[in-house]
């Protein structure tokens, strides 16, 4: 299997722990994306993922698997031991649905502040991002409340519980992670009560997977 | 099991379409919500689902499973047959990445279009879509245009094989078909030129689970 990606990225990030979490890192060779220079958003790659966007899983026969979700299914699934998407209808159900609100919350609400209200990537991939219209830094500062009232939403849930799906590690614990990653790249702080939230964080952090990804 | 939702809507539409496939219509009582009168932007219906959105499944034990992704991988799995997510890693993984395509390109994005380029459901429920910001017309127009192109994607897509995921109906079906009928709400209409996506959709409006949703 092949990894098109670039490191230090949030979204590669979730794909690298997920396969550090299953014990797959030898199996796959990283194919470096040059992202500053938006490959990306070239033919040639667009060709293998028409979203164009990082990462994306090359099996061998050639056929290429986008989305991190997707991604991490197929991973998952492949030693008929999933430990990150769930073995029983409610764990999938559960761990699909916070997957979702950690991408709908967090990631794309970070996303939109990220890229609309701060000078985001820079220029030349700004200009992927942001065809220019009046009020997107308003709406770019709208989305980020919306990640911070995200953040303190993901601190009521642990709260209650020690992981984000429940009792158990899942790939929406990786997904809330990579938010937090990138809200940091964002300059989006945490706010200081969602105490639950950075104790959580602070505790992941020593997880095998998360100090050394794949 | 209860579905908290209301007939003829996009998103409910989804798992009425998935019950019908998965012969679970029987087992389920329906609750409605009062869209119209805001009811899920209430605290009693957000304190079942904090993002606000119908349908929720509710389980008899309680549970509350919110998000069509989620919702459908609980149902398609409870029999130990799973036809709608997939079966194998390879099923799941282009399942799942065309169900997130799906999503962003088409259900999203013709949702930025129809809160903000276009009056919407109306001053009530629209006070919740849109907080007043300059520049959110231009912007739903710009999401309009990214509909547009993810109709020529899927067209695409199906002119190489006959469902979105390859050889057989999935999820990732039913995802498209709500995107057309939302586009249609929003009067967005399917490029003429999109023949394989226009005959992909007659073709499925005689499917058993599509005349009859649940």
């Amino acid at each position: 299997m092949k990894i098109h990606d670039i490191p230090g990225f949030p979204n590669p990030l979730r794909i690298r722990i997920a396969l550090a979490e299953k014990g797959l890192a030898g199996q796959v060779t990283f194919v470096k994306v040059d992202l500053p220079g938006a490959e990306h958003k070239q033919d040639t790659f667009l060709a293998i993922n028409p979203t164009g966007t990082v990462p994306v899983l090359e099996l061998d026969d050639g056929l290429h698997i986008s989305e991190c979700t997707a991604i991490t299914e197929y991973l998952d699934n492949l030693d008929g031991d999933p430990i990150l998407t769930g073995r029983t209808p409610r764990e999938k159900g559960v761990i699909h649905m916070m997957q979702k609100r950690a991408e709908s919350e967090l990631i794309d609400a970070i996303g939109g502040y990220f890229h609309h209200a701060t000078p985001g990537l820079g220029p030349v991939l700004q200009a992927y991002k942001n065809p220019d219209w009046a009020g997107r830094e308003e709406w770019g500062r709208q989305q980020g409340d919306k990640a911070i009232a995200g953040m303190r939403y993901f601190d009521r849930v642990l709260r209650g519980q020690p992981y984000v799906a429940g009792e158990a590690f899942s790939m929406a614990d990786i997904t809330v992670l990579e938010g937090l990653v990138f809200a940091g790249y964002a300059q989006l702080a945490v706010p200081e009560d969602c105490t639950a939230l950075i104790a959580w964080n602070a505790r992941l952090q020593d997880r095998p997977s998360v100090k050394n990804p794949a």
